[in-house]
C-alpha cells in the first residue's frame, strides 16, 4: 500500500466509439468517481474491437499503470474480445464459472425468457480473476492482478458500468492506494439568470485565493463550480461549506440546489415538507413536466396526476375554458391560469400548475417560437407569468419544463 | 503515396477531459469526416496538460501511426503545452512567426480589443511546419512531418478544429493516401428482442464475407451495424442496401428504423400516412409517452391529448375506471384496456394507448418492479401486453415508453 499519487488509466473498447457512432460517457462517470475518492485519471486510450488492439493496449498501459479500468467488450457477441484480450495479453486461459452461468441463466428466467447458447460465452473467465457479478444485465466484470498492476474490466454499459465501478471497483482501489491531498468540487445550481449576470453577481467572492471558481451552462441552468483543494476531505469540505453560504447569500432565491440535484427532485422535497399535493395540465410541454415530477421516486404521495391537452378542443373538453378565452389567443397567460385553476379543480389538489407556449419551428397566433406561459393555482392565489426562451423546438420544451418546475418551488419557498 | 489503409490516431489533449468535467465531442467529429473519406481512426488517447505526458503520447503514437491529429493545448495560457510537447519529442525548437502574429494582433483590433502579451506565445510553431492559419478564434494550427508520419495539431475547440480539419488536414491526408476502398455502416433499429436473440436470428447472414455484423444495445434498442467496404461509396452502399433487404426479412417486424431516426419519429410517419389520430392515458410513464410524441415537429394534426391518471382515485373519476376493475389490481392488461378504450372516447380519437405498471423500487400488489402492462384500443379491436424489464426506475419507464409506442407501431403496419 503506497501513499503516492497511483496512475490510474482508462482503456475504452469499441468499434462504435472511433467510428464516431457514439460518443463515451463512461470516462467522465469514471473521471469524477475516482476523483472524489483523491486520485485522477493520467491518461485514457481508445481502441477498437479487435483482439490485437485491445490486447497491446492493455500490456502497454499496464506497465505505466498502478490501476487500469476497461470498459466495454463483455457483451455475447462475437465482437466481444475484452476477455480474450486479457486472456492472451497475460497468458492466463479463460475459465468457465457455473456461478456465473447460473446468475445469467436466472437472469433471463426473471424476464420469462430463454438463454441463448452465446451468452454462456459471458461465463468465462481468466484464470484467477476475481469475479464481479452482473450489475442489471448480463456482463459479469472482473479484476485481475498482474505485476503489481489491479486491471478491472467493466461492461460499457454506462449503468452497469457505474454500479460495478462504485461497489466494487473503488473500494478494491482505496485498500491499494492511500490519498494525501484533496480536492473536492462542488455545483451550486442555479435558474432563471444568464451566466454572465451570475458571475458578475460572484465577482467579490471570486477573488478568494483558498476557493477556485468555474461556471457552466446547461440547458437555462446555470451551474457554479466552486473547488478547494486541503489535507483532508473533511478540511475542504469546511471551507466548502462557508463558500457555499456565501454564495446562497449572494444570489437569494436563483438558487435552487447543489450537486447532482435536479429541479424535480428539489420541488419533490418542498411539496413533501409542505405537505402539498399537485396536478399538471400541459400543452407544448405535452406531458414532460408531469413525467419529471414522477422521475422522483415516492411521487405518488403528493403527485395526483395531469392532463395534456395538446388540442385547442381538448382544452375545452376536458378543462372547460371558455371559448370567450380561448378565441383571444391559446397561448396567453390568461389560458395558463385558467388551465391551472380547472386542472387543480379536476385532480382536487392543492397546487394546480397550467403551461401552454410555442415549442416551434412555427409561430402561432403571432406569438414567436419559444414564448412561454406559465399559470399557478395554490390554496390562496393564481399567478402567470410569459417568458420567451432561444433554441430550436425540444430544447424549448426541456427549459420551458424546468422553468414550470421553478415556479412551483419558487411558490413553495415564498 | 501508398494504397493501404493508413494508421490514422488522435490524441486528446486537457486535463478537464481526465477530471470528467468536459465530455469531448471532438473524437467523434474527426472520426466522422475521416469516415467519409473512406479511412478510420484506429486509436484515441487522451492525456492531460502535461508537457512530459504529452511529448511521451505524441513520440509513442508517431511510431506506430501514419497520420496523427492532435487536438486542444493550442491556447495562450500556460497550461496550453502543445506546441512546447511537439518541439521537445521530435526536437525542433519553436520559430517565431511575424505573419501569426500580425493574424492574432488583427483578430483582437476587429473586435476593438487590446492583445495581451501572453496571445505572442501562439505565433511561436515549431521548425519547418506548415501553418494553418486561426480560424475564428486566435490560435493557429500546424502540419508537421516526421520519419513519415504527417502530425496535424489543431485547437481544441470544436468549431475551430473542424473547419482547420475540413478544410486543410483532410486534404492533405488525402493528397498522401488513396483511398482503394470505401466503407460505409448502417444501423438498423430493432426493439422487442434480446442482443443474443437478434444475434441468433441473423447468424447465417453474419457470414457473408463482404459485409461485417455488429450489435449495439440501447436502452431496450437492439442496433444491428453492418459495414461494407467496396472501390467506391455507391457500390459499398448497394452492398448495404442488399444487405438490409436480408436483415428486414429475417427480423420482420422487429425491425422499426435504420441510422438516426426515433420510435416516435417512425410512429409519427405512420400514424400520418394512415391517417390516424391519438390519445394517450399513463400511469406509470406519467406522461413520458405523451412527451415523445410531441417530440416531432408537426404532432399537433395527429396527437389529440392525454391524460396522466397517477392515482388511484383519478383512473377512476377521469376515466371512469370500475372501481370492480381496479379492485382486482391496478397494474393489470385488464386495466390498461379500460385506460385506452376511456382515453379514446374522451379525446375522440382513432387509436387510444394505455399504459400502466410498477416502475419501482417497490413492487405493488405483488407485481414486481419494471412490470409492465400496454392496452390499445383501435376502431376495431382492444389489444393487451404484460411485459416486464429489468433495471432502475426511471430505466424502466423510459423503456416501458418505447414499448408503448412499439405497441402502436405494430397495430398500424398489421
Amino acid at each position: 500500500m503506497g501513499n503516492v499519487q497511483p496512475f490510474i488509466s482508462v482503456l475504452t473498447i469499441g468499434d462504435e466509439l472511433l467510428s464516431g457512432d457514439v460518443t463515451d460517457l463512461n470516462l467522465s462517470t469514471i473521471a469524477k468517481a475516482i476523483g472524489e475518492t483523491g486520485f485522477d485519471i493520467k491518461k485514457q486510450v481508445t481502441i477498437g474491437d479487435n483482439l490485437a488492439g485491445i490486447a497491446n493496449s492493455i500490456t502497454n498501459l499496464c506497465g505505466e499503470s498502478d490501476v487500469l479500468i476497461t470498459t466495454g467488450g463483455l457483451g455475447p457477441t462475437s465482437d466481444d474480445l475484452t476477455r480474450e484480450a486479457v486472456s492472451f495479453a497475460f497468458g492466463r486461459p479463460l475459465v468457465f464459472r457455473e456461478e456465473l452461468a447460473k446468475l445469467i441463466e436466472d437472469f433471463f428466467g426473471s424476464l420469462g425468457r430463454n438463454m441463448s447458447p452465446e451468452n454462456l460465452k459471458q461465463a468465462y473467465i481468466p484464470e484467477e480473476a476475481k469475479v464481479i457479478p452482473p450489475a442489471g444485465g448480463t456482463a459479469p466484470g472482473f479484476i485481475i492482478e498482474h505485476e503489481g498492476t489491479m486491471i478491472a474490466c467493466l461492461p460499457g454499459v454506462p449503468r452497469e458500468m457505474k454500479s460495478m465501478l462504485i461497489n466494487n471497483v473503488i473500494p478494491e482501489i482505496k485498500k491499494r492506494h492511500v490519498c494525501s491531498s484533496f480536492k473536492i468540487t462542488r455545483e451550486i445550481l442555479t435558474f432563471g439568470a444568464g451566466e454572465s449576470d451570475i458571475a458578475n453577481m460572484l465577482k467579490t467572492l471570486a477573488c478568494n485565493q483558498e476557493v477556485s471558481y468555474g461556471f457552466l451552462a446547461w440547458e437555462g441552468i446555470i451551474k457554479v463550480k466552486i473547488s478547494a483543494e486541503a489535507r483532508s476531505k473533511e478540511e475542504a469540505q469546511r471551507i466548502l461549506d462557508l463558500e457555499e453560504m456565501k454564495v446562497r447569500e449572494a444570489l437569494g432565491p436563483l438558487v435552487f440546489g447543489v450537486d447532482g440535484e435536479s429541479m424535480e427532485e428539489v420541488v419533490s422535497k418542498l411539496l413533501l415538507k409542505r405537505d402539498k399535493t399537485i396536478s399538471v395540465a400541459e400543452s407544448c410541454t405535452a406531458g414532460m413536466v408531469s413525467s419529471r415530477i414522477a422521475n422522483v421516486s415516492g411521487s405518488s404521495s403528493y403527485f395526483k396526476g395531469g392532463v395534456v391537452t395538446y388540442s385547442i378542443d381538448s382544452k375545452r373538453s376536458i378543462l372547460g375554458i371558455s371559448r370567450e378565452i380561448l378565441s383571444r389567443g391559446v397561448v396567453s397567460k390568461e389560458v395558463a391560469e385558467a388551465m391551472a385553476t380547472s386542472v387543480k379543480k379536476i385532480f382536487d389538489s392543492d397546487i394546480g400548475l397550467g403551461i401552454t407556449g410555442v415549442a416551434g419551428p412555427k409561430s402561432i397566433e403571432n406569438k414567436a417560437p419559444g414564448t412561454i406561459c406559465i399559470g399557478l393555482a395554490t390554496p390562496e392565489e393564481v399567478f402567470s407569468w410569459e417568458i420567451r426562451f432561444p433554441g430550436d423546438r425540444n430544447f424549448v420544451r426541456r427549459i420551458a419544463s424546468t422553468a414550470a418546475l421553478n415556479a412551483i418551488r419558487l411558490s413553495l419557498i415564498s
